[in-house]
């Protein structure tokens, strides 16, 4: 008889229960290594759907009695938030509690640790999961969210090696593939392979709306599925994709500026109907794309 | 006991028997509604695979032979050769022989039938379904490809009604949903919903590609869905996307500009931290996005 599953956590603490901390605890929870969860958010509503749906065994509103006991804490809320957070915690932090985060930007959050979390560097670990949807709120939480998703370490020269493994074995429970970054190169990846895509989808939505005079729906009732494709993420949280905007925002300044130049370059190409040189252009963006799925 | 579907269509011809084509012939098939599908194409490996999947029932190479006797002619190859398929089949269609095409452009596509097609006005019906996948070829071919997808009929003021009503009525059985518009008003709207975000979705994974120094896998590896679903698109066929780009040459070398505007605002409201503006801008894209998926 296969013995029962280890907690690995006695007592969770997540502050944000969204879609990505909410699916972090059904995870936890179905592969049998957490014993104790607490949630930490602004919204009561949300709250209240945490707990309806046995995302959390408590809620609370008091950092210290929540964190005193707690052997890890994930910080989930947007990265806009996270600084906040890090100073209210700090001061009831256990000695040994294990805290990571889930943030879509990497420099920002290790700087501001540096500042707000100095007494618990050797057990802060960043770390990102690459997972999500175009819903949010603890509602749109999924047991399987992190199945087969890749997952970003980005450990500090400061961090325990112990609380490192620790944060990649609960995540590995989770059905994650670790991999590990540099904060500074998780940020430049992130930009070309998600950040950049939301502002492309977000201002292709807008560019229908203009091209339309306004009136959107004329135009969409005949797209098909490219343009349902393109504009998935459209359907996104503003406010988080604001905070991460701004929070990578020189890397994404720069990448905006080389994506802006391809597409002078192509309209040029166009005006000039070199048809040689843009057939090359899509040919071989095709290729990257097919060797990618192959 | 209901009676079998009357023939609409003794021989049809399809010139280009790949994706669109081939879905057309299926779905004619399995609605009942032709009796003999005689199929036309430049690779003799996608007439083959054509032959043996029963998408036609016979390959020809010769246009007169082909024509002879046909009811219903499909033009389905790439927009770039409509012009020179219009001079093959002119001087052997039968003259009350329903000729309609499935062009991703329509304005160029009027003006050559205008030259080449000019005493089968009345007859010749512009069309574009919206459909299609980012694969191509006859192998691609799918019965249900046109189901409840939109089907544009731009027809011409010389149009007999009667034809224009065939079209329909032969669409309907493929499961479409017909509409009607203006070939310049066409051409508008599919640059804004199809044309424009294929050059993005292209130009996306070019940018993978530079930002990663030429080693896009390191990068993809770590991709989430959102840049799949960003770059699916970027698999199409480069050739008939140069062709698209290339026919509706003005509209969209207009809208690329009306892009990069959207997209220097953005980097000017990102250089300016200007969250609010930020914030509302990806707002009312959410917004567009969410009231077409209600």
């Amino acid at each position: 008889m296969a013995s029962p599953p280890v907690p690995l956590i006695s007592k969770l603490v997540i502050i944000g229960v969204g879609l990505i901390g909410g699916s972090f605890a059904l995870a936890l929870r179905h592969a049998g290594i957490v014993k104790h969860i607490v949630g930490i958010g602004r919204s009561q509503i949300n709250m209240q759907n945490a707990l309806r749906l046995d995302i959390i065994d408590e809620q609370s509103t008091d950092f210290q009695a929540a964190l005193s006991g707690a052997d890890f804490v994930l910080l989930a809320v947007p990265v806009g938030q996270i600084d906040q957070v890090m100073q209210h915690i700090a001061p009831h932090l256990e000695k040994n509690a294990v805290i990571s985060d889930v943030g879509s930007t990497k420099m920002n959050i290790v700087e501001a640790a540096r500042t707000y979390l100095n007494d618990h560097l050797a057990h802060f670990v960043p770390a990102h999961p690459i997972a999500g949807t175009e819903f949010s709120g603890a509602t749109a939480a999924d047991t399987q969210l992190f199945q087969n998703k890749p997952f970003i370490l980005t450990p500090l020269p400061e961090n325990d090696p112990d609380a490192i493994e620790h944060v990649a074995k609960i995540w590995r429970h989770c059905g994650a593939n670790i991999f590990y970054l540099q904060p500074e190169r998780h940020d430049q990846m992130l930009a070309a392979i998600s950040h950049l895509p939301h502002i492309l989808s977000f201002l292709l939505m807008q560019h229908v709306n203009d091209v339309s005079d306004g009136k959107p729906m004329e135009f969409l009732q005949l797209a098909g599925s490219s343009l349902n494709d393109m504009t998935r993420i459209a359907g996104s949280s503003p406010e988080m994709w604001c905070d991460i905007c701004l929070d990578n925002r020189e890397i994404l300044l720069t990448q905006i500026k080389n994506y802006q130049q391809k597409l002078s370059h192509l309209h040029q190409l166009l005006d000039h109907c070199d048809r040689d040189a843009l057939q090359k252009l899509f040919s071989d963006a095709r290729d990257i794309r097919r060797n990618w799925q192959a």
